[in-house]
């Protein structure tokens, strides 16, 4: 998983079709009897002896996740808890990362020693020691570019939790609160979110097998909406006024429109989830009292060729196609 | 592990210095109960249940692994072998990799699924699909980069040889021949070598216990080996007239000075290995018959402030800290 952005574009560089090439790996990865979830998921995952082990990967480039006016410590903080993100949404428990940086060469010993510090104090603050990677310097001018591995184990007792076992009926649920991740000057949530793990262990433990189906949101609701319907062969609808916005997202937004921000902003770093229909859910989750809040349901999807996300809003369809951020992981 | 280069410098950019800023991560990791290998050797590894997974990631960066010439099968194959390199250093078997690129603006629709097949292909050769991973594309100018982790387990009945396990009195050996990888159109060895899997797995098969330590060359045997001593305290001692040179190696150098191409030129992908004293070795190793030559042997660190490389030449001491490439792992 990953998101785009600060800088992010709503349509791709040139007529390069990202998500054209994400469907091209898709179908050209080989299988193997130890592969028990591959590319396309939240997390990759695999078979070690009769254990199971979770991995995911993403970048952090500078012009598109953060803008060279950021510090050092929030570079490498952000780093580490996308990875952290993305074991949250299959309620795993992060046991390890692995960290590569190709550094400008303007850098200095003491920024490249605070980036490895903050990258390596957030990676043991969620449990997952830095154990080890890869560093060199660009040799023509380039942009700082930090990739980041996470492995991960499932939770006792909990098996980890795919994007693609939502079922017809589902009731749709978000963590937290939507857009606005990303302020004018560069700053803002997308920095300084906190992983939705302990909710999504909590989740998990709540739920049980009720529990269909998790993703988290980093390229906006609408994109990763759909992306999450389609992963189980169903369609997300989704009604604009349920959707919990961010002071952020309802300060940018005029005229009640925050609803747009919440679909269309990247970099919450919510999760997503599919619910049994007929359960019912607390308002709020975990130990820090997360509010969670229902914001639609999945159905059978009208036709193969039918987009696989429709909002409502004033109970008319409105098209948000558009919105959402256009970049990806396989 | 990583290598510099084709472009690669003797001297690091500005003033950065890679080494201290390794050395600084390696003191500042948090250890973990388990992690059984951390930053520092070829691959990382943790337990998983009662199993031993390893990890490893490497970058390759447009202008420093590669110039802009190189195809997009070139480039993808050598992101692979590269971490299937580390894997050999460690006897371990390859068994998923992720793989995540971040693409210049430029790029083609067609050569960004050249690149990807690139990856798929190489990956599934090694019996390590292509399980997860990430791409973006660079806001402004940037170059092609990928970044590559590899995950591994060990070899039945074989433990995981470390750098770290060499004894006072070991001799020291190599496979295949140094040298001459890059030629002056970019291309070369470093685009075609075959990581040397099968020869570590019969090496370590043949010699059991006897096989102490082991690391491959990326970097040039003058830094490499300098590390792979300081990794167990000790002091290589290399004869320079012991060294196999590539072909190449040897047209490059007039004057019977090809050692210095063996010792100072980087992305040789050889493995570079110590075996108890007094132990015969075969001429050869694995399927391929690899030639396998001594070229010096450990003795204990004289000072802990001496060089853990010495050259000999003629019977002299020369100094070769000058050679190989300013560019490591973490």
């Amino acid at each position: 998983m990953s998101a785009d952005s600060p800088r992010a574009h709503s349509t791709p560089a040139n007529s390069f079709a990202e998500d054209a090439l994400l469907a091209h790996i898709r179908t050209t990865v080989a299988g193997a009897e130890h592969v028990l979830v591959g590319p396309g998921d939240d997390m990759a995952m695999i078979r070690v002896g009769n254990h199971q082990l979770l991995a995911a990967k993403d970048f952090l480039v500078e012009g598109r996740h953060f803008l060279s006016t950021a510090s050092m410590a929030q570079i490498g903080r952000k780093a580490v808890t996308r990875n952290i993100s993305d074991v949250a949404a299959m309620a795993a428990k992060p046991v390890a990362i692995l960290a590569a940086c190709v550094l400008p060469r303007s850098i200095t010993q003491a920024s490249a020693q605070e980036l490895v510090d903050a990258i390596s104090r957030t990676a043991a603050h969620f449990g997952a020691p830095l154990i080890g990677g890869d560093t060199c310097v660009h040799v023509a001018n380039g942009p700082l570019t930090i990739s980041v591995t996470v492995l991960a184990q499932p939770l006792e007792g909990v098996k980890p939790i795919l994007r693609s076992g939502a079922r017809t009926g589902d009731q749709l649920f978000v963590t937290g609160a939507l857009g606005g991740s990303l302020t004018k000057d560069g700053g803002g949530h997308h920095f300084t979110f906190e992983p939705r793990l302990e909710e999504a262990h909590a989740l998990a433990r709540l739920l049980g097998d009720d529990l269909h189906a998790m993703m988290d949101l980093s390229d906006g609701l609408a994109r990763d909406g759909a992306r999450f319907a389609q992963a189980s062969a169903l369609q997300a609808v989704i009604i604009a006024e349920q959707l919990p916005c961010t002071p952020a997202c309802v300060q940018a937004h005029t005229h009640a429109n925050e609803w747009r921000g919440a679909l269309g902003d990247g970099e919450d770093y919510e999760l997503l989830f599919a619910v049994a229909a007929g359960v019912a859910l607390p308002a709020t989750i975990g130990p820090h009292n997360t509010p969670i809040t229902r914001i639609g349901l999945l159905q059978a999807l009208p036709s193969s060729n039918d987009t696989t996300l429709v909002c409502l809003h004033n109970h008319q369809s409105v098209d948000v196609s558009k919105l959402g951020h256009w970049h990806d992981s396989i």
